[in-house]
């Protein structure tokens, strides 16, 4: 390779990089935004969120046309090659969390054109903060490429499933107590179902990280993880 | 390359091809384990669900780290490495149906200890049915490298929306009527979405098949697809 090669090499792979903290930077806006349009009812967010998301999969098809194009005439290998393998996996749980944040926009939607739910929007609100910060810092520790940082984020974890829990109750509870809010409430639990996933999204995202940095696969247990907290509630 | 290493490329390529195909048809027994479990309330199998499940997680783990290695060792180029990028792909779709299908034995546990619950299991018999023959069909296409009958299966996707619409709408009815089974209701509604996204991988898998075998990104526009069925359903 010449030198004019080994610098255009160099370039893709930053480029493919700061293509992925971008779209990281949107979905993390998204699902705030998401999270925000259920809060104050806001329509109009709702709509933005709704309509914003195309960008997050047109970046998705990039950051993956590049990273392939990458492979296949660059040959990477070692840090090279997992830097970029991490780069499509990142793209693909990036956008998947985009995805549920316009769907729990689209329920927001729904949710504006009846009665006001408080506290449950609240609760909503409170695990959604929970999830954004989450996102916010796994996404930190990418743009620094610090291993430590995605392993904190990956070891509190169960904070997440301790609110869809007590959330999956509080709407068991209500429902019950009037089934005239039965839909409303499925459109929530459908919410919280989608926030507890972006979880799970930032959750493989640090060890994605993880293996990006150190080549080895990550091996922690997840101590106390409980993939489906609402398994937890007995039926009848 | 002398022809030793030629031979053992070709090999390596076949061995991950096999081994994606192998994981297909677990994942398609376990989906159809799964909705039997539920139909029957057979609380044994649901158990042997849930147990399989983690062969599952190792073949996904296993076909991701050959492919790594293929791509660093032998820097396929063109279809080989289409071929590669596919597996690694139908992994992750395989291993997520998985675990969806993990997620409805655990249900089917639950559910196992109320009263039963004809004519909605039933219907979710149905659904179960509709999205195990799709993956059937889908993965039988990987198997013979057939893209029509990929694009196939990608064409009526929207058949799995509209069980799901009905379904929903049912379990609406459902809860209203008696609130007591409001919780059961719930476990089944969550499976029911576990079947929409069991359908939404197979549709995935039919697009990962097209790209290895064309080359060329799926640009057909998913016809009357509704990603969120039931946000059809207003709130109130």
């Amino acid at each position: 390779m010449n030198q004019h090669t080994v610098k255009a090499y160099g370039d893709e792979l930053n480029q493919l990089t700061a293509e992925v903290a971008r779209m990281g930077g949107l979905a993390e806006a998204q699902v705030a935004d998401a999270v925000e349009s259920v809060a104050r009812r806001d329509v109009a967010l709702a709509r933005a969120v709704i309509e914003r998301d195309a960008r997050l999969d047109g970046m998705h098809r990039d950051i993956e046309k590049k990273a392939i194009r990458l492979i296949a005439l660059r040959q990477p290998v070692a840090s090279d090659l997992r830097r970029t393998l991490a780069a499509m996996k990142l793209a693909v749980d990036l956008e998947r969390t985009g995805d549920l944040a316009k769907n729990i926009s689209k329920r927001a939607l729904i949710l504006a054109e009846g009665e006001p739910m408080q506290p449950l929007t609240r609760s909503i609100e409170r695990m959604g903060k929970l999830v954004s910060m989450r996102l916010r810092d796994v996404l930190d520790a990418y743009a620094v490429g610090e291993v430590d940082r995605a392993i904190a984020v990956w070891n509190t974890d169960d904070e997440v499933d301790e609110h869809y829990n007590a959330l999956f109750r509080e709407l068991l509870t209500y429902m019950m107590g009037d089934p005239r809010t039965i839909t409303a409430c499925t459109h929530l639990l459908f919410m919280a179902k989608n926030l507890e996933r972006i979880g799970d999204h930032a959750t493989n995202i640090a060890e994605t990280i993880h293996y990006e940095i150190t080549g080895l696969e990550f091996t922690g247990e997840r101590p106390r993880w409980n993939p489906d907290p609402d398994l937890d509630t007995p039926a009848a």
